[in-house]
């Protein structure tokens, strides 16, 4: 029997933070897949497996749960395979930055494709991207990134902000590749943490099992290809 | 000296949570104030008490720490004063109801005011607003919500997901009345829970200090008198 199941599309967005996790964990999974996902997403929430507004939705077949929202699947997960430290403080910029990578992935869609990018609205969000690349890299040169052993980012064993850190800019910055250099620049510790978590077996084999499955897709749909025409 | 300083605007929105779980939990906190609040978010990362991209930040005084993303400040405060559960399960549930209100947050402001409402947005929208209060409902009824004592939402002691929950669709259709009715009707338990916490000495204590300094704003700005316009 599987460990997990994973409701998600096919593509390397919210859900390949549940993968990043996973893998990492050195848990075994399945994906339900489009249409699995694309009807449990359609369902009233009282015909749901857990009520929710959109994947990725994760069922833990050992304990015979449903988990949505992908913070706190990431909470769940982190906790149950000691990904984040005890210290409640640390603990809590942990949580931060799952809810900072979640707010680019709303931004960088444009709220899931609630509009579409244009040469203008991009110009005018640029400074904001970079903005996030800085807030990524400050909060690892305070907490010791660059010091040689991190507490938040760059800890001697990865920790769940690691692998969210790695996931959003890696897979970002790969599948869209005019924004490394914005990277490279604003946010050049960041960027060399995303290259050594993303070099770690476990990572390096869902990349390159995600790139065979999915392409060089990042979000997918009509707002990516609004992306890629600015970019 | 006071336990916390928050810094968030004058607004019972994103900051009224981490307001309504330091009144519960009863502590003191000083409000940073607008003119703070703004200067903090406008300065580079690298200036800021704690890297982020918007309000609120809330300091912990006794620990001298800065805090940021409501999520995170949430995880934070619901551990320390005992109001999620220790069960795996549940607490990712909670962290669930918590990025659930975030995400209807988001969609009630269009993103933080990045359109705004017309008529048109405004019906299409309907249906979805419906649907996360359903998501509501049927997550407490799945949890026992109605059967006397919930173990997710309407647990015997009220929860961090309970202080959400009535945060959120307590203080909405307050703010914005005639959407009261449709909680009501689609999430009738949500609607009695949200009363019964809003009823507690420390949450009725809040609301109505909220009333006296906010008056009737909810969210606030151009993308309030836009919501108003379309109800």
């Amino acid at each position: 029997m599987t460990d997990y199941t994973l409701y998600y599309w096919p593509a390397p967005f919210r859900g390949q933070f549940v993968r990043a996790v996973l893998s990492y964990a050195g848990c075994s999974w399945e994906e339900a897949g489009f249409d699995a996902t694309s009807i449990q997403r359609a369902l009233k929430p009282s015909g749901q497996l857990i009520p929710h507004m959109g994947p990725p939705v994760l069922t833990d077949h050992r304990q015979g749960v449903h988990l949505s929202q992908m913070p706190a699947i990431l909470a769940y997960l982190g906790d149950k395979y000691r990904l984040m430290t005890d210290d409640p403080v640390l603990k809590a910029m942990c949580h931060k930055v799952v809810a900072d990578a979640n707010d680019v992935l709303y931004e960088m869609t444009r709220y899931n494709g609630a509009q579409f990018w244009t040469d203008t609205d991009w110009e005018a969000f640029r400074p904001r991207l970079q903005r996030w690349m800085e807030i990524f890299e400050e909060t690892g040169l305070r907490n010791g990134l660059t010091a040689g052993s991190g507490f938040v980012l760059g800890t001697e064993s990865p920790s769940l902000a690691d692998l969210v850190t790695a996931t959003l800019w890696g897979t970002m910055t790969d599948r869209m590749a005019p924004l490394r250099q914005m990277l490279d620049t604003d946010a050049p510790a960041i960027a060399g943490l995303s290259d050594r978590i993303m070099a770690l077996p476990s990572q390096a084999e869902l990349c390159k099992r995600s790139e065979a499955l999915y392409g060089d897709v990042w979000c997918g749909g009509q707002i990516e290809a609004s992306l890629r025409a600015v970019l």
